[in-house]
């Protein structure tokens, strides 16, 4: 059982926050991660992944388009996604907002690709996902972790 | 196993959508629904379920104040909440706007809640859950009933 | 020309804040602010006012149940709202998520009573609206202050 | 005064519906319409415009990332855009869900550009926006040139 953790950064912060959250889903036992840039991405580590945890940096409220044209353009495997698990996370540059609506956007398309959506545990936040402004800091990290686990922990309870 | 299908209704129309969603339910072996208006629904409803199907009229493309008010004030249940299924249906009174917003505003409250969220399966509409303009046709019955067996086979599995 | 500053709240946070866009509103030549506790609204006060800026404080994601009741309660004079002015703002409890889609709800509910909507100006966030965890501090009195007096000019001039 | 309508188009749908928003804004003497796909549209566009009307096929629930990019790139002229008006169209494949949080990314992404928003008027649906299933019908183009109109005037009185 693998799971993707698709990821979209400029700046690094969210390359970090995706690692946290790559380090979660390697917690648990039988699921392994795939760590993706969405440059590198390809449509069979969509088929080929028990889960999508998507983050994107916060450009104007919305997933950047980076990430959103992989969801675009990978329309072909959507039928194969049905019943995976799905979840997302967003670094945003400086304190305002857009970080849930960037969030939310993700969660939306993958609604469309079929997909069983979680937010973040609530011995995280208990809310759309996790999300800061600049680097992740260690309580984020512990929240990533978390979310990483509880998609790895679903998406092999789903396939079991 | 219970599955509650919650809604509000003035008209009758989000009502006989409800009821559509239970058949959906009630084809599940083992899975019994519990249909309840939002007048009647009690936090035991809520705790002694594997999932929640929430529907609403549109009513300015928000959920209705009354199925607002339920999960406002049940929140001394929250945490108890956490991994059961949650879905969403809505019926509006024109054709305009209004369905896919109210849709995902219970989505969001139910992401809060800690439920594992789906959408309708790809064999109805493949999108947010199901809705409909007027009262139910029957091919968004069979939508209804569709989307209630994910949800109570998805709240089965995820219950053994 | 009077501006409505609309809100609920039981903590008081909301409340502080709804003072604070009022002062804003206040700034502004002409313009005389409508202070109202979702308790005390009237329908009146939506017919005779040139803008709304409606808040709550975060439950689940969604503005409060009471808040929206107001909206729905008042359908019959929709159609006398149209190019007025909204605007949003919210508070929450702790600062995990759901600030963003809160107001996101309100602005929706808005553009459904064809109301012209603002956010916060660049001066302020620039982003959807004003938003804070707890009660206002400083900074955050002084961007409700600017969402005020934005939304105050405007209306301004649009009736002008 | 001129008036942007920026849209992305594959099949031709949404340039079909752009088509008769540019009709609208045409309509309201003074303002002139710049019709521009995605591909063309230049910062210079954006800043010499009083308002956008911005449109796109329904790709999973969100904006094409077509769009986005356009927004995302043209980062550097957003202050300039503060004030100017800003509204949303989309056009979907099926009938099925996608275009009303299509349009709701368009105008999350616009707030944070600083935009004033309207959705269509209430003589057209009284929602986020025009959008359709397939090609524009008659009915459906009338809807989008009276949200040109409404654009074009509201953009011409915040000018005057």
């Amino acid at each position: 059982m693998k799971v993707l953790v698709l990821y979209f950064s400029k700046g690094g912060n969210t390359r970090k926050l995706a690692e946290a959250v790559s380090k979660g889903v390697e917690d648990v036992e039988g699921v392994d991660v795939v760590l993706k840039h969405t440059d590198n991405v390809t449509k069979e580590d969509f088929i080929s992944s028990g889960g999508i945890i998507a983050g994107s940096p916060v450009y104007f409220g919305v997933m950047a388009a980076e990430l959103k044209k992989v969801f675009d353009e990978f329309i072909g495997v959507r039928t194969q996604m049905e019943g995976k698990v799905g979840a997302a996370f967003a670094t945003s540059g400086d304190p305002t907002g857009g970080k849930e609506t960037t969030m939310m956007s993700i969660i939306q398309t993958m609604l469309v690709y079929g997909l069983v959506i979680v937010g973040d545990p609530m011995s995280a936040t208990g809310h759309f996902g996790v999300a800061c402004a600049g680097a992740p800091d260690r309580n984020t990290e512990d929240n990533a972790i978390k979310l990483g686990r509880r998609v790895a922990e679903l998406a092999k309870k789903l396939a079991g």
